[in-house]
């Protein structure tokens, strides 16, 4: 029986892209609109692995999804980057002076603004996914209408590109983390990534002294997030992405960390992906 | 002559109270439906002042509008803490069963997520403002369409609330920056904040070693935001929140990351305003 995998998005989107370099070819997709129908798939035990796209250069962490995944219990079981494309695509013979109407993923909008601002006659309109326009567009033959999406996107619903890697930072890399609901079993040679989320007391120096632990213990920061917790005033959570070389010194770390910290929670341990 | 201020949506939006709550009534403003058109009334010298949203409790930072601050150059003279409340509002005589589309802005959308899962027969559309629905709901007299705003744009466009506060957390306060073009000149006294941008080589403990000063400078770390700097890999940028009683011990700190950074900017120094 083929697997599951649950996406945002539907097939030629950038969540499939990363499911099929991934898993390859051989799965079944459950193609969710939304990051909560995705972690829902998952929940509901209708597909093993989701799919989540994390953080990525321009609009840096999606907190929301941070919190998906911490309120639902469910794990980091790997990561991904993919470098995202996009390019701008209608039905075939018009121009971009055709195009009055641009609809596309929010985030997608926001990694293209600096093009349409030569374009200032067309309109952009926030959407759930930038396949599904794609094939909105070829389904109801809207003229005057155009997707910003994948290449894969084009060839499957049939529509011509007509400003390719239309992204302002060329070298877009988003982040997607592979989750599961149950603690994924990763062999001790397979772990050199883990994702944390802590509790401090807003005390001067709680945070210095938390990252002296890890330096001590030989262990990278990879990225850091602070997030208020307005129902607790002077408490702060964190999001921290550590690497290490030696899994018994990140052990090491986490003993002590449970200690010092108000409250720890590993949301998952993997294989870092990051190109160095 | 009035002073013109910047704000992101239209008369009745979040950002239209805290104008008023931090100028008072006797302002213009210059009603803006993107965070980039804040900046260019800004930059064009249109507005005096700009108030921009900058992170709230669920979606965490925005970080594209840190960007904007940062390659614009403009300066954070002043912040302000609202609790944001979301109230659901329509043309008088309908009830909720009757609604059959929702917009408003994605934040507000995400914000009030849990109240609409028990309303599935509601589709929710993203707009570019929470007062421009109510606007338009009242102009165009739609039946059916609901906008989530504040009870002033209810009041300003003669809509009905069929249903108050229905954000998912009760205490939801957001962070608005106030904005200048030229460097503030807010004395000594009036100044426990900064916000601050600095890079760092990803050398194990580099960011600890940060800490540990800032630390030992007797400064409060607030908020803390690492971004990868994809064009330059193996950089790390840093937006960071720190508070202090002694102006003194501030300089001192500014000083020596001056040296311990690769590069360091200060967004802005201004009075904390948060409750404690």
């Amino acid at each position: 029986m083929k697997q599951t995998i649950a996406i945002q998005g539907i097939q030629g989107s950038n969540h499939h892209k990363v499911a099929q370099l991934y898993f390859g070819n051989d799965v079944q997709l459950d193609e969710c609109l939304s990051f909560d129908a995705l972690v829902s798939s998952l929940m509901n035990e209708k597909s093993s692995y989701a799919i989540m796209a994390l953080e990525n250069t321009i609009a840096g962490s999606i907190i929301p999804n941070y919190a998906l995944i911490d309120t639902n219990n469910i794990h980091i079981n790997g990561e991904f980057y993919l470098n995202i494309h996009h390019h701008l695509m209608a039905l075939p013979n018009q121009t971009i002076e055709d195009i009055t109407e641009v609809c596309s993923h929010p985030m997608a909008l926001l990694q293209c603004k600096e093009f349409f601002k030569k374009y200032p006659h067309i309109k952009l309109v926030e959407d759930a996914d930038t396949a599904a326009v794609a094939e909105r567009i070829q389904q109801k033959q809207l003229k005057g209408v155009a997707a910003i999406a994948t290449k894969t996107a084009a060839e499957l619903f049939n529509l011509e590109i007509l400003s390719g890697e239309i992204q302002t930072i060329k070298t877009n890399a988003t982040r997607f983390v592979i989750l599961q609901k149950k603690p994924p079993k990763n062999g001790i040679d397979q772990i050199d990534k883990a994702s944390l989320r802590f509790e401090l007391d807003h005390k001067r120096g709680s945070l210095a002294t938390v990252l002296n632990v890890m330096s001590d213990c030989k262990i990278d920061l990879t990225k850091i997030q602070s997030l208020p917790i307005i129902e607790r005033p002077w408490k702060y959570a964190f999001f921290v992405d550590v690497t290490f070389e030696d899994y018994e010194n990140y052990t090491k770390a986490i003993s002590v960390l449970e200690i010092m910290t108000t409250s720890l929670k590993v949301l998952g341990t993997y294989k870092n992906q990051r190109n160095q």
